[in-house]
């Protein structure tokens, strides 16, 4: 089985989402989310992603990482602060070792929830029904975590995922 | 004497000029720049950045950083890459423990050349003649690193900075 850990970059909240693949086969492991707080300087709260993030690698042990792209569509301001908070989190993960994936926001939702316009709500739900959840974990940074994670699994046995069950 | 040692942020070419200060007494110490290959995969070009950055704070051991504030006036895309950059350059100035300060494009040129609209090569030949060279330092990246360092001892000296030669 090999591990995947979702991770939905930020500044003040980074969602990650840990599941275990093996073929078509998932389950969720662990989900959480780093966050820093909005009083503390700007570099220190880099110091902080990077050295949270480093630890929770160290504890979950990732094979492969599943991390989203940027895509500027609303605050650019924020856009900056979550570029430099992105960059310090794939240091994190090269600095361990494990290999990189990127994919966009559109990529996410056809992977998981089978069509690129679905919102936010319904890769969610699918996410929580893939992982055979009761819920959707919270926050929804964590939700989307598991969706990259998710994400990877099916893009990564792309052969396989056309074999849903039921076929 | 103070060591300060000012950074222009980017992906590619970062730039960095050392500078000694002692109230409106400056010499230039080092300058130069750290490149990335454009064919290195991103994780690896944030990484290169981090480990040379760290190594320079270490052979420098400057007293204090100045870097420019990440202002979006022309390539989204690079600019998301110049902060993922700039993310990985605070993250290493903070790990050394070297206080950072932020400087925008308009307080460099107006602490350097003495007025806000002073294009690059104004800000570059300042450079040049404040810090007694024969010529302006390559590359332009290397310059602004040493506009950067200028900016900062002027702008905290606010009091002795208004006490030119010739007053």
């Amino acid at each position: 089985m090999k591990k995947i850990l979702g991770i939905d970059p930020g500044f003040a909240t980074i969602g990650f989402g840990l599941i275990g693949a093996e073929r078509m086969n998932v389950q969720m492991l662990r989900y959480g989310a780093i966050t820093t707080p909005a009083g503390m300087e700007f570099p220190q709260r880099l110091k902080q992603i990077y050295d949270d993030m480093t630890e929770l690698l160290e504890i979950l042990k990732p094979d492969e990482i599943s991390v989203e792209e940027l895509f500027f569509n609303t605050n650019i301001t924020t856009g900056i602060q979550v570029a430099h908070g992105r960059g310090v989190i794939l240091l994190a993960c090269t600095n361990m070792g494990v290999p990189i994936y990127e994919y966009t926001p559109l990529q996410v939702k056809q992977a998981v929830a089978g069509y690129g316009r679905a919102d936010k709500r319904q890769v969610m739900e699918m996410t929580r029904r893939l992982l055979h959840l009761d819920k959707i974990p919270r926050p929804d940074d964590a939700a989307d975590g598991l969706a990259l994670a998710l994400c990877h699994a099916r893009s990564s046995t792309s052969l396989l995922a056309n074999l849903q069950p039921g076929h």
